[in-house]
């Protein structure tokens, strides 16, 4: 988006000068017949809506501070329920869900904006060959649920965003990181985009689904969206504390290129099919 | 919205202390089929989806410092301009485009979530019974445009958040203020809500409408939305400066309810439809 700047739209979150902090903001739309998977209640709707943008916060090791919520509403009936989840969301992760704006819709849509803080927010530029990549959580998930494996459902109804770990992870010095949601692939051309080094990753290293068969998981890792994990980059010397659970999957390169097991990848994953 | 508790939605924005001043931020939702008038051109969408914004900012006394945009996009090729008159109208009023979110929706949706801080954010709440009542702007334009008077189809098209006049007004003093987007009635009431107090104004003190019959121009005052003006409480020691632009239309009453010519009127102007 060229009329707004290049600067502005690289990171999860806009950063904001304040005082001797940093405040972060995010906005996310969903909506009915894109993002909301069949099956998925009222509730789940409003906690989703809340935690993507969450996600977007704990990506910069921000601690959430508050959540706006504009509804777009297809049925009245709908609405208690929906701010029922959102704040619930809210408070298991301890933001204020602090008010929005309600309007009538044809189809249900939901944009949640929320503002956090953070002394040394982490951005998606900053790794530096030779940084090991490590991710949060297991990927692919949510897709396998989307496919069938319904013991994996919680997992794409009910996100979990990965707040406690973004606040670690930015403490104890990682070097870049964002929010994985539309597939892994895509995250490392997002950090390609933001930075002047390359990204290899082994899928052999890659945590596995339990229940699939490992082909199909990898599969999924690399290119299923919906899973809300964190993707970030540190150097070898100064790994993240054992009280984040997460698996090193690959390594900053020099050559300015995203490979899986050494072969250049071209993007997969989630993309705008514009009509 | 008990949900969310009432003190959160008493306020055009939330308030959010941060140091030694306050943020306030605010998110609005609007759509093509119920907000954007006929023959409004895409980059006046864009610009009134960030000045709506603006206003609710303006209301509070606040600067306004970031503005993010998630748009909701039929059709890709309306996306430039949508976005140069977001951009323009942030450039106008001295905020950062600071990103936002895209998506594909069947319904052309834009939400617009500012963030702004102000030393001492005026709320709805503070008005006080012998308080004089003013407004910024010439009220019922808006209506009049949707109604045929085109020259005012700038106003309906292009509204002016009153960011300066906001400032200026928090300094002076102000007692209570809010934006009038739904017409003063409306308003009035809202700040009733907010209020141990009522509001009575008188149609004769209401700046009038050129070239419109001064009946008409009365009706569309009350009860016509879309105009984005500022409405607000002060005491009769502490009138504004006079780089405010603003007209008396009444006073702050002990009585809890508001009144038009010394009349109780019933809540008129723009209401959600729910089917």
């Amino acid at each position: 988006m060229q009329v707004i700047g290049r600067e502005s739209v690289l990171d999860d979150c806009a950063v904001i000068p304040c005082g001797d902090t940093f405040l972060v903001a995010s906005t996310d739309m969903l909506h009915e017949s894109t993002d909301f998977p069949e099956g998925i209640t009222d509730r789940q709707i409003g906690w989703m809506s809340v935690a993507v943008t969450l996600s977007d916060i704990a990506a910069m090791g921000a601690d959430p501070w508050d959540i706006l919520l504009a509804v777009g509403l297809d049925k009245a009936s709908r609405l208690l329920d929906i701010l029922r989840g959102a704040k619930e969301c809210c408070d298991t992760f301890g933001t204020r869900f602090s008010g929005g704006d309600l309007d009538h819709h044809r189809e249900l849509t939901l944009v949640s904006s929320g503002l956090g803080a953070a002394r040394n927010p982490v951005r998606r530029s900053g790794s530096r060959p030779g940084d090991l990549i490590g991710i949060v959580g297991i990927p692919g998930r949510a897709q396998a649920a989307l496919d069938g494996y319904h013991q994996y459902d919680k997992v794409l109804f009910e996100p979990w965003p990965r707040v406690r770990e973004g606040r670690i992870l930015a403490r104890s010095g990682v070097t870049s990181m964002m929010d994985v949601s539309d597939g892994l692939i895509v995250s490392l051309y997002d950090l390609l985009e933001a930075n002047p080094c390359g990204y290899e990753i082994e899928t052999g290293r890659l945590p596995l689904i339990g229940g699939l068969p490992v082909e199909l998981s990898r599969h999924y890792a690399l290119t299923g969206g919906g899973d809300y994990l964190l993707l970030f980059t540190f150097p070898p010397g100064s790994p993240p504390p054992d009280e984040v659970d997460f698996t090193i999957i690959g390594k900053v390169i020099l050559d300015q290129a995203v490979r899986v097991d050494g072969e250049i990848v071209e993007i997969e994953g989630y993309q705008h099919d514009w009509s």
